[in-house]
């Protein structure tokens, strides 16, 4: 029986599961409000509105430049739950591991959910675990993570709710986040000088929240990239976005890596970066905030939401012309995240 | 391009994830919070105490006697929920999905998971699909849900706070659920009289805790079967438990699967069962109240906390003798739950 793999018995809630639960999940995990090991965490939440979100994180490869998939587990969470407004407070962590994973792999993964965490200033506070058969060459693991945040008395940020003339943000350069798991895919592997853009989104959003309650849309622009984000919001609030190519952000490797591999930024998935709208007159504010934070450090206004061509993104090229900026069709890239 | 199956463009981000969105899951789902379409659900919840809990589900066939993986989950977590005392409102649901799943199936698993939210009064307010290749024969699917429930004022029920004398209840025959899923698993396939007992608890508890604050500890016993579940109530609380093997109550035909399979019932998985320690005085009371719900209409008192053996779980065994009854070593019965 080998002791630094994964075997079917941790996953069986007897001994081995205990094991699983002591050794690797409550040194790195370990607070006042997990350490009973119940079947459930019990807080106190202050009153008012919560925010819950949920994602399972799949992403392949597992460990990649600038991250694993633990920290963009807690991250993107962390990050669904600001993107209202609210502050995110707690997390659970589900894991499905396949028989064979090994064991100091999952502690490399849960020790960067707990820095993740540590950074963002959220508890993990309950978790499971359950083991699958190893079905293909590698043993995988899945994690799903979900949120629980506090909105702040007031803030009503919503994908619905973008106006005309209201000024559209891009928080950071994009592309970044797809590009590096591409450039680690086997078939793909490339050499390049950036990485992941995962990064918790929450105090930036906070610093933003109090200063400007009065923000319309935040979204971060995971799967789909912007692209889809803007298209998304396009259609909640019944506007038309139009936005400009020469605005956005995006780094010259990034650039040059998307043109080799026929992608355009625009549809590629990020991790770090966000996209705001807002009254115009509260623009300048917002900018001088995001650019003296350093994950936001590169934002920049690149677009408008008018009141012609509705639920449609438009896009003015570089040369000048202006296309509609669809949806992402099929599959860009699987697993991203 | 098939229509009727799950692609990797389903869990892109794109037009694929907004149509399966569309026509599956909003359908399904559909209530105000769900759908503005968000990525995180906004709610207001009563003061006071929250429980969270979060479990993935990964049973193996999907479909059984007495239900499938998405009535499963969701019974799972509001059962997870329920065991503190606390009032389950709201929950998440991720799906992993394997590319080739077929959408129908999906449908009927959205709509088992969308009925047995209606059966325990709850709302699934916030998802997230993800997809991954398939790896193995038949595509997969996995679900993670996540709770949020209230805890009435002034309940404290815990696995650590059993106490010398305190009487122990089970809320039903046991073993069902795992002898089910065995008995549908390929290479073993046999006929049985009896369906897993897969059921919401949150009822029935909400009738204990309301009538009998005093209750100590609830547990639902799943993976590893009331026999573990003692276990660990009895490590937690730094106590002895000793049960006797003639009053659990057992169908004779699972008891007979169970000696076919050299399976011990104490050791099986339930999902629609669990065990409750309360000080003596309110054992009959709640005996009462258990008995008058359908869920638990088997209730029996099958034991007691004692002073002896501390961290230890004796078994009377039918026979007189007395023997300990370990947690569970390695894995029973993978993929149960």
């Amino acid at each position: 029986m080998s002791l630094d793999k994964i075997l079917l018995g941790h996953g069986s809630g007897g001994i081995l599961s205990q094991k699983l639960i002591d050794e690797v999940f409550v040194p790195a995990f370990s607070n006042s409000k997990l350490s009973p090991l119940n079947d459930q965490a019990v807080f106190e939440l202050p009153k008012g509105k919560i925010a819950f979100s949920t994602d399972s994180f799949v992403v392949n490869p597992l460990f990649f430049p600038g991250g694993n998939i633990g920290d963009l587990a807690v991250n993107g969470t962390v990050n669904d739950v600001s993107m209202c407004g609210a502050v995110p407070k707690f997390l659970s962590c589900g894991f499905i591991l396949e028989v064979g994973f090994e064991i100091e792999k999952l502690k490399t993964i849960v020790n960067s959910m707990t820095e993740a965490a540590q950074k963002a200033e959220i508890q993990i506070v309950t978790g499971d675990t359950k083991v699958v058969e190893q079905r293909g060459k590698e043993p995988q693991i899945f994690i799903n993570t979900s949120g629980i945040g506090v909105l702040p008395e007031g803030i009503e940020i919503s994908a619905e709710k973008a106006q005309e003339d209201d000024v559209i943000i891009l928080s950071g350069s994009i592309a970044e986040h797809g590009i590096t798991i591409l450039s680690q895919r086997e078939g793909f592997g490339f050499e390049i000088p950036f990485s992941s853009d995962t990064a918790p989104l929450n105090k930036i959003v906070a610093k933003l929240v109090s200063a400007i309650p009065e923000i319309h849309v935040m979204r971060d622009a995971t799967r789909g990239g912007v692209a889809s984000v803007l298209n998304e919001i396009a259609e909640s609030s019944n506007v038309g976005i139009k936005i400009e190519e020469e605005k956005i952000p995006v780094k010259e490797a990034v650039q040059g890596a998307c043109e080799m591999l026929g992608l355009e930024p625009v549809y590629v998935a990020n991790e770090g970066c966000f996209v705001m709208i807002l009254p115009a007159k509260h623009s300048e504010k917002a900018l001088e905030i995001l650019k003296n934070d350093s994950v936001s450090k590169d934002a920049v206004i690149f677009g408008k939401v008018v009141s012609e061509h509705k639920r449609m993104v438009l896009l003015r090229t570089f040369l000048g012309s202006e296309r509609i900026l669809q949806r992402l069709q099929g599959e860009q890239l699987p697993r991203i995240c």
